[in-house]
Order: structure tokens, then C-alpha cells, then sequence
């Protein structure tokens, strides 16, 4: 996605200052929204042209949101090509969508024609085969091969996410031959930082840094002065690329076909999205959340929680399960029912605690094979600890509560066998899960709370049944 | 952190080619791990510099953090001047500290000249004031000056992250002028994307990219071809700056004193570590964990769980005050006991779900002044949706499970009564939280769950009581 420092300004009317567009945290001001919404309500396009020129990108696509399911797709008629179709990269999957399908085919192609290759990935992905077709239809043969092509890669790959227009050059081009390349080429990406060495095959054999160009001299050979290149398979998923981004401190890299062709380039600005959406995807994925967005609608949003409550459902009745083992125990001493769920939340919040924890070393690869022992004998260390400490505590408070000694040694020795328990699936569970190839931070919930809920009721229940002799 | 694509390879023995150092899935090989080890072992700085020499700077973190605390400063002082400080900016900070404490502040000195700025202040930040000064005092007058100024910013600002070698220009000078300074200066930093154009105050004038200098003839000045540039004050959270850098699409931004005075930049590369740690954060947060390194100590990690534990041991008794209540009540029908922490549960899920979305979405912004009405109105349906089926359910099962219609209808409706409980508390207490400047990642959850217990125990044991009169 393309920076737009300044807003283009071939407005009609006077520019507005920017404090009578956005707050000082930088949300759009409700007078401003307002205007907008009464100049298209009178169809005045100049006057909506005018408004919106001001905006970045990021600013239309807030407006976009802010607006009504009819207005949007009525503002971007009625503002034509000064719409960047950009801005539709920045809204929700849903707006995008019905914003799609309300517009215009030839006004889809114009602003399609405008968009770097990536961002038109990113806007055709979500579209029906059909639609895609329809729109595809529309774009100039060399684009749409190219955008067929990175559609063909996995989704959520570097394919996907890789701008296909980047500079490539011969190895024996000298730094001024190349310099008088770009001065005089007409469909230079907007935004580049490297040049890219390919021999005729278009096989990758170095990149070049701009500041590297910059600073050698004119009759130097481009291969004197190209460095080694990252290369990124087009299928490899985006996280693991953007994790070889990290590794290696990359700005830019090459993305390559199958039989090592460059095809694509990927920069590190795009990595900042994919590490964005990916830690959020793992916080939701923890919460038993879906894929979820801040526009989507009541059924959209019932859909996604619903699995992993159904889950708990039937993880809360097998507890309870547990518990009607003891139902004759709990009958003549209530003190149990009321204590039981203690013992089970302490449990539950130190396996999420340790769960969070190893869930989030592994997606940052943190935990390795090196320092997994060392990491599973120190939870189990924190486990008896936290344990150990929790159980003094609580005892004590059972004790006073209840004036009975036994009923506090059994909530301590229960404490202490749940929070160790918590300790080992907390870390044990999502390691497990790993290594079977499964997203612990979609899976491990579910049983890590199984285990503390019933080894927390279970050992409560059971050791006050042997010690009471109940 | 200056990308290191190709390991320097000055080698003493011939190199190992890649398969003999790392894995597949880019971990370190045992057998190379060893081979370091014992070359440890025989004190034999020829080999070790042969074999580190051939990893990239993240691999030698990664190696320093598999071997020993002894081993650690042993390796570094052992290859002396080939080993590079930056490799200690991506090692947990207990480790950090730990080697710096343990070499001689020549070495240290010596490497402290060839780091980048900002990643010196990184390394910097952690130690003691004491530790600081003695580093400081060694390095060259102008840098020290720099990182000093540096350090004065608070915590996480863009000012602790900045570079603060950069480049630039007066407005007044040619292309061509401008490329015959960077063919010819010596101090110029290591990676450069813009060049700065600063009036002769150092106060920001505008910015240059590098690929339209290169695309423009030598004679055209400066002024001509500059654009507008993105001003991050240096005190500004690192989080706010990333957001700033997401928000219009930046590739880097200057960062100005109070003056207005260009002191630094920031660039996308630095910001794709921040979003990682920021999200990070928040996840740990919201399970109750603070600041933990898988490196940590039994002790530091239990100190980092153990305040969240106690507040939740005080929701757990304060539930359980809410059940004892009821003791009459289940003493007479064991049922309840049994059934009640399935609504407690159920609850907390939904809660947490909805919480989880809510803290994410005002990380990232997404929800706002326009749509948090409509958010709030859309939970509060989900909630209702959600109870209601999962009262049914619920419902059924226990009349199939007791035999008793009055414990199903009183199930159920306690469901209702938990479910919307929990869909109000996990949105509006995120968002109060938030408009009083609290974290919501770090607060909320305490309170969340503490309303769907004491909710949910409570509408299921009162609703019992009276529907059955005991």
C-alpha cells in the first residue's frame, strides 16, 4: 500500500485547516462528517470532491465506515476518479463487499487500473469467483495476468501479499546505465527501495540498495556492487514470512516461483500488517474468537462465538459430572459447595496464565527445542510455588470461615494438586498441540479448562469425602 | 537494526555449508551447538570466530541464549572485536544484562562504537543509572551526546527507538550536489531510505525518497522534489507512533524535539518490532501475566503472576460469599450445587469473548466515537441471542438430568440473567476503563469475571430459592 503524504489538493473550494477535519487523536471531526453526509444528500459532487481531497487514504476509508450502507458506494459515484481506490484496503471485509457490489463495473475498472498490484490482491480476495471474474474482465491483459496469477497462491501467502511490479535489471548494466533506466521509465512502481539482478531467465541473482546505487559511481558494474538476496517462496504462509523478516532485520525481499523465478517483492511495510493481524488473530483465537470484525452483524458475530461456547457447554456439564460423583458427600456439608468453585478458578486463571505465556513463545518461536525442558520444569517449579502459597492462604481463610482444621487442609492439599496440574497442561497442552500441527492458540483452551475444572472439583470433592469419610 | 544479509566470512577453517548449522524451520542444529561448545571448552578463538562468523546477527542471539550464563561472556570475549554488539538487542533482557555485567568495558567500548543508535539505547535502557554512566563515559564525545539525549525520553517513546544518524540537506542544493555528498562522506548510517531537508536551525523543511532522487536529473534542487514529511514528536509512545505509521502508510518519519528540530527518524523497520511487542503485551495482559521472558526466573515469573492470582482469589471468595448465602437452599437440593458452576462458566466464556474484541479493537482503533454505540447495541443482542439458546439447551438437559421442569426453567432463565451480564460487562467495562486512561488489556479482566460469578451464582442460587421456596 502506497504512502500518500499529502493529501492531493485540486479542490474546488478554500482548503479547510486540518482542526476542522480531525481531532487531535486523530478521528474524524462529527462537522466534518456531517458536511459530507449533507453534500450527498444534495448530490453535490464538487463540493464532495472538494472535502475529501483533504483526507489520506486512511481518512477516506474511516468515512467510508462512518457512513451508511447507501452512502458509500453514492460518495464514490459521485466523486468519480478522485476516489483512491486504496482506501477500500482499510475497511472492513463486509463494507467491502457490499461497497463492490453496489458500484459501477467501468468505475471498478478505472480504480482498479490505479491500484498497485498488492492492494488489488487484497480487494479481489474476499470477492466471489464471479465477481473477480467480472472484475478481472475489466483490467488490461499484462495486469490481470499478473493478478491472476498471485490469486492462484495460497491464501494468506507471500504470493498474496506481494507487490508484482519491482524494478529488475541485467547484472552487467553499470550503476548510470540503471540510474538513466529509472529517470526515464514510465511504469516504475511508486514506491521502491531495491533494485532487483536477474539473468535472462529472470532467476534471481542479487539486489541492489538504492543507497548503495546512490553512493557508487556511474561506470561501476551493477554486480560489483549487489548484495546476496532473501529469497521467500510465493506459497510460504505470510506469518513464516514475516518471521524470516524479522530474522534477518529485512527491509525487502524477493518473492520467487517454483522454479526460482522472481515474481514478486515483499517490504517490510507489508510485514507490519501481517504482524498486526496475525498477534490479534492469536488473542482472539485464545478468547475463542473467530475472525471477527468491529462492523460485522449480530449473526456474523453469533456464528463466530458459538462454536467455542458449545465447547464450554459441554466442558462445564462433564465438571459437573464430576461434581454429582459427590453429590451424597456435598449434601451434608454445604461448606463444600460453597468452597468448590475457589479450588477451580484458582486453577483455571494459573493454567491461562501459563497457557498465554507459551502460546505466545511459540508463535514468536521463543520456545525451541533448546529451552524446552528448562521452560516445562520451571512452570512446574511456579505451579507448586504459586501452589504451595495459595494453599497456605486458603486454608487459613477455610479455617476461619468455617472454624473446621480438616476442611482447611483439604482445600490446601486440593489447591496444590489443581495448580499443578494447571501448571503442566498450561505449558504441556499447547507444546502438544504444536507439534501435531495444530494452532495451540485455537485449541489449547479447551483443554487446559477441562483439566483444571475437573481435576479442581474431582480433588476437592474426593480428598473431603476420604477425610470426612463422607 | 541494520539488515546483516550475507554473515561476513573472514574464516580461519572453510565454511560450513548452510544444513550444518541450522534446521529447517531456521533453529540452530545440536551438532553446531556443540561444535561451539567444545571449541568453549578448549578456549579456541580461531574456531569459534570460523563458526560464529558464518551465522546472522539473530542466530548468534540465538546461540548466546542456548549456552550457559558462563559461556556467554566467555564466547564473546573470546572472538573479541568479531562478535556484534547488535546480537544483544535480541536476546531476553535478564540475559542483556547478565553478559554486560560480566565483560570488560574496553570490549563493551569497543562495540558500542560500531552499533547503531538506536539499537545502543536499546541495550543501554535496561541497565542501572550506574552501569550506564560507566558505558557512556567510553564512548566518543558526539555519541555519547546522542545517546544521552536519547535516553532523557521516556520510556517507549519514539525518542528511545529514533535513529539519530540520518541525513541532511539544505534545500538549496542540486540532486546532483546531494549524490556527490553521499558518493563521498564517511559517516553516513548504514541503511537510508529518505533524505532529510532541514532549514540551517535544523527545523524540518520536507523529505526526500531515494528513488525519486534517483529518478531526477542532477540540476534540479532539492526544494523541487521534496514532499511534505510526517512529524512524531520524540515524546510520543512508540505504540502512538506505530499507529501514525499504520495510519498513513509511512516508510519512515522524522522524529522533532519540542523545538521542532529534527533529531532523529524512525523507520517501518523499528515499527514492525513495536507492533510485535505491543500485541504481545496486551495478550499476556489480558491472562494476567506482566512483563515475562521465557528466559525469566522461577522467581521473576512467580512475581509476575502472582498479583493477578491474589485479585482473582478475592473474586473467588467474594463468589463464594454470594453462594453462602444460599446455604439453606443447597443443603435442601444438591442439584444446584451441581448445576451452578456450569452458569458461572458459561458466563465468563461469553465475556471473555466479548472483552477480548473489545480490548483489541481499541488497541487498534477500531472502535470509536461512531461506532461504539452501535457496538455496544449489537453485544448486548449477541448476548441475549446466545443466552437465550444456550437456556434451552441448558434447560433440556437439566430436566433430563434431575427430572425437574422448575430446575430447567431456573437454569434457564439464570442463563439469560449471566449471558447479558457478561455481553454489558465485557463492553462497557473495556470501555470505561479506557476513557479513564486504565489499560483496558491490563484491568479488565478482573472486573469481567468478577461479574459474571457473582452474577451468575447468584441469579441461578435466588431464582432457585424463590421458585421453589426453600
Amino acid at each position: 500500500m502506497a504512502p500518500e503524504l499529502e493529501p492531493a489538493s485540486v479542490t474546488a473550494g478554500p482548503d479547510l485547516p486540518s482542526d476542522a477535519i480531525r481531532t487531535d487523536d486523530d478521528h474524524l471531526l462529527r462537522g466534518f462528517v456531517s458536511a459530507i453526509k449533507e453534500a450527498l444528500a444534495q448530490e453535490n459532487a464538487d463540493e464532495l470532491r472538494a472535502l475529501t481531497d483533504q483526507l489520506y487514504v486512511s481518512e477516506v476509508a474511516e468515512l467510508l465506515t462512518i457512513l451508511t450502507d447507501d452512502e458509500r458506494p453514492r460518495l464514490i459515484e459521485l466523486i468519480g476518479e478522485s476516489f483512491d481506490f486504496a482506501a477500500l484496503t482499510e475497511v472492513d471485509e463486509q463494507i467491502r463487499i457490499d461497497i463492490l457490489d453496489e458500484l459501477p463495473l467501468h468505475l471498478i475498472a478505472a480504480g482498479f487500473v490505479e491500484l498497485e498490484s498488492d492492494d488489488a490482491v487484497y480487494i479481489l480476495e474476499d470477492l466471489t469467483e464471479d465477481a473477480q471474474a467480472e472484475i478481472l474482465r475489466t483490467i488490461p491483459t499484462l495486469d490481470r495476468l499478473a493478478l491472476q496469477r498471485a490469486l492462484d497462491y495460497p491464501e494468506e501467502s507471500a504470493g498474496r501479499r506481494m507487490q508484482s511490479n519491482f524494478i529488475a535489471v541485467p547484472p552487467f548494466w553499470t550503476v548510470g546505465r540503471a540510474i538513466d533506466y529509472m529517470r526515464e521509465a514510465s511504469d516504475l512502481p511508486e514506491e521502491f527501495h531495491d533494485l532487483f539482478v536477474v539473468d535472462p531467465g529472470y532467476r534471481l541473482l542479487g539486489f541492489v540498495k538504492l543507497n548503495r546505487m546512490l553512493r557508487s559511481k556511474r561506470p561501476v558494474t551493477i554486480d560489483a556492487i549487489m548484495d546476496e538476496v532473501q529469497e521467500i517462496s510465493a506459497e510460504t504462509d505470510q506469518e513464516d514470512a514475516a518471521r524470516t523478516f524479522q530474522k534477518y532485520d529485512l527491509t525487502s525481499a524477493a518473492v520467487v516461483d517454483k522454479g526460482g523465478r522472481l515474481v514478486g517483492v515483499l517490504t517490510v511495510d507489508d510485514i507490519v500488517d501481517v504482524v498486526q493481524e496475525e498477534a490479534g488473530e492469536d488473542m482472539l483465537a485464545l478468547a475463542g474468537v473467530g475472525d471477527e470484525e468491529v462492523s460485522d452483524s449480530v449473526r456474523a458475530i453469533t456464528r463466530s462465538r458459538l462454536p467455542w461456547l458449545c465447547v464450554n457447554l459441554a466442558t462445564a456439564v462433564l465438571a459437573s459430572l464430576v461434581i454429582g460423583l459427590f453429590d451424597a458427600t456435598l449434601e451434608q456439608m454445604v461448606a463444600l459447595a460453597i468452597l468448590m468453585p475457589i479450588v477451580a478458578s484458582m486453577g483455571g486463571n494459573a493454567a491461562t496464565q501459563t497457557m498465554t505465556v507459551a502460546v505466545r513463545a511459540i508463535a514468536t518461536h521463543d520456545l525451541d527445542p533448546y529451552n524446552m525442558g528448562r521452560v516445562v520444569l520451571r512452570e512446574t517449579y511456579v505451579g507448586l510455588v504459586n501452589g504451595g502459597a495459595f494453599a497456605l492462604l486458603m486454608g487459613i481463610v477455610a479455617i476461619v470461615w468455617f472454624g473446621s482444621a480438616g476442611l482447611g487442609l483439604v482445600i490446601g492439599a486440593a489447591m496444590v494438586v489443581n495448580m499443578l496440574a494447571a501448571a503442566l497442561a498450561g505449558i504441556l497442552i499447547p507444546i502438544a498441540l504444536d507439534r501435531f500441527k495444530i494452532d495451540p492458540a485455537i485449541a489449547s483452551s479447551v483443554f487446559v479448562t477441562t483439566v483444571t475444572d475437573v481435576v479442581g472439583f474431582f480433588a476437592f470433592l474426593s480428598l473431603a469425602a476420604l477425610w470426612f469419610g463422607i
